[in-house]
């Protein structure tokens, strides 16, 4: 029986909703694959700030640093929406990434059949899509350094940030995507600004130069702001996307609400080793919180996403992901899926449901 | 009479086309409401290049100084394509900006009911959208310093830029912002990336602050990964959209590709006084170029925002944005914007046809 130690952070808002569920569904599919796990639960984001005073205690973080792999919910809510930004539940997520040096983030966006028509766009432009964006998660204007507020000649205030990437940051998230787009279609895109930005011209320059050890991949290279408009006017062009932290942030979000149901959508975030951060793209949904309304869909994929990525336990994965196509088949919806003609389910049912089709 | 000087740069591939329809619409409308123009022809882009080595000659750029407002039509193309970035067409642009001080980019993205169904969003999500993005246009990562190449620590190759504002950057593209919104539908929202950039974080408390002299505006923050979902989900919730250089960058292009009809979309970049710069958005077109197939709806329009925005001419704005409804209407379209039961015509033929309502 092969063993592993998974860290649960909950979180805020659905976050410990829709990790009960994940959980149940991670333990029985491992059962029937012969796994085991230990489960440690920790604190993050409001609820650590609230009980520690900060938002990633130290003892998350060496809980999670020691696991096998860790498995987030959300974080953030209204009550700690004007908190100073060091104090913001969110600088949580910032602080697991930058310690788990989990620097390769990877965002399906796929549409299920069954959700088409969730879509704001036509049905014929959505039907089909299934692309993943690999987002550089650790580097770029996120930590970059310098940093912070100044002054300038005419001593007036300044906000600066600065956008920086180093050789061996583009190299391994490039080698990151190539390896994904070969698994997939074999079609990589590389969106930057290089026609502004010298950091995108490093960009370009490297991926072009780690394409030649994957000559089977397509690549192309897209600026920013047409990836923008191409992900609305034609997404099956798609299939790997890869792109710097900030770009990958507005185009994975973007890619996402292109499939009209975000709730369906996970993630996951991977390092060179070490464990791997999985969690769902949706916040924490305040306002639905602790009303069995929560979708736990996006969670539990997330799940599948550990054992594969994170474990690679490829078969006890394929399980749930079977179990999720055949509870949506079944026509059980929660309130953000429903649609006339499906049935209205909660979060604990639903995942009752998922359980017995794993 | 009242008498202006234009500057036009017709530039590469369907510039050429765009301007000389925009050119007679300009000349008609204004000689109806009792205006007249002086026009210089210049170079910019890769015509600039091939003739004389650089993509902006100093020519070029004190005609543009020297003018009223400047009328381009679009730079680039293949043959340019490999150029070093200094060389490249598309740096004429950002130095024109620059030198002209234009620092507020107005681009609005109007659904046109006549061509509702171009685009890929369903209609009901499509139908009546009307917003206007503000974007900041010479300042932030595009300009800012240092930037460029360099070695870290490790002696590796880095590629860094700059994401810098101070406030009085900050503070008149808010207030160019909330006078728009207020002659609009009276909401401005703010976009930035506050939970993780100091420049984004002195973004909104500018913001904040100067809205305190625009009460009748209501304003609201969103973060740029959430607005890039928005703009997806329900573009119809937005009226006026104010943000950053690069933001703006991508954000204006997804908003007009919502659209479905990026040949009709115009732009405005205006600064605290001088010539204003006008330019439809979409690119030079090099496939369709010469071949009397451009849509020229967009660089007349852009006409229509240089005599209202540049020139204060309001009502010679207005002959020219009624004459280019009435031949929606009367069903002429380019093949971009063609569909099954309205007529197909060229360039020109559609230049005379707008000359006939203006
Ligand atoms: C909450 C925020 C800091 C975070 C980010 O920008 O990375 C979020 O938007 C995400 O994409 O996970
Ligand atoms: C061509 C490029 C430099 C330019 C920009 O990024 O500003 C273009 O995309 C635009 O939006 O006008």
């Amino acid at each position: 029986q092969r063993s592993y130690t998974i860290t649960l952070l909950p979180g805020d808002g659905i976050g410990p909703e829709v990790i009960s569920v994940a959980k149940d569904v991670l333990i029985l599919a491992g059962s029937l694959e012969g796994i085991k796990y230990e489960f440690r639960e920790r604190l993050i984001g409001g609820a650590a700030l609230d009980a520690t005073g900060v938002p990633l205690p130290d003892e998350t973080l060496s809980s999670a640093k020691q696991s096998d792999a860790v498995l987030l919910g959300a974080v953030g809510g209204y009550k700690w929406d004007n908190n100073d930004k060091h104090l913001k539940p969110e600088t949580a997520l910032l602080g697991l990434r930058q310690e788990l040096k989990v620097f390769a983030n990877l965002r399906p966006a796929s549409v299920f059949p069954q959700l088409v028509d969730a879509s704001t766009l036509k049905r014929e432009v959505a039907e089909g899509v299934d692309l993943m964006v690999v987002r550089e998660l650790t580097g770029g204007i996120y930590f970059g350094k310098p940093r912070g507020f100044g002054t300038n000649e005419d001593g007036e205030e300044c906000g600066f940030n600065t956008e920086i990437y180093a050789q061996h940051e583009i190299d391994r998230i490039a080698h990151a995507a190539f390896k994904i787009a070969r698994k997939r279609n074999g079609k990589l895109c590389s969106v930057d600004k290089a026609n502004v930005l010298e950091a995108s011209i490093l960009w370009r320059r490297r991926v072009s130069a780690i394409a030649q050890e994957y000559p089977d991949v397509e690549l192309s290279h897209m600026y920013v702001d047409n990836a923008a408009m191409q992900l609305i006017r034609n997404p099956k062009q798609f299939d790997t996307i890869v792109t710097n932290n900030i770009f990958g942030d507005i185009l994975s979000d973007e890619a996402s609400m292109i499939t009209g149901s975000i709730g369906m959508l996970p993630s996951a975030s991977l390092g060179a080793s070490g464990p791997g951060l999985f969690e769902p793209i949706h916040g924490s949904a305040p306002d639905i919180a602790g009303q069995d309304k929560a979708n736990p869909f996006a969670t539990v994929l997330s799940a599948a996403m550990l054992l594969k990525y994170g474990l690679d336990e490829g078969k006890a994965a394929q399980r749930i992901e079977n179990a999720v196509l055949d509870t949506l088949n079944k026509g059980l919806r929660t309130g953000d899926i429903y649609s006339p003609g499906t049935k209205l389910v909660g979060c604990k049912e639903l995942g009752e449901e998922i359980m017995k089709s794993v």
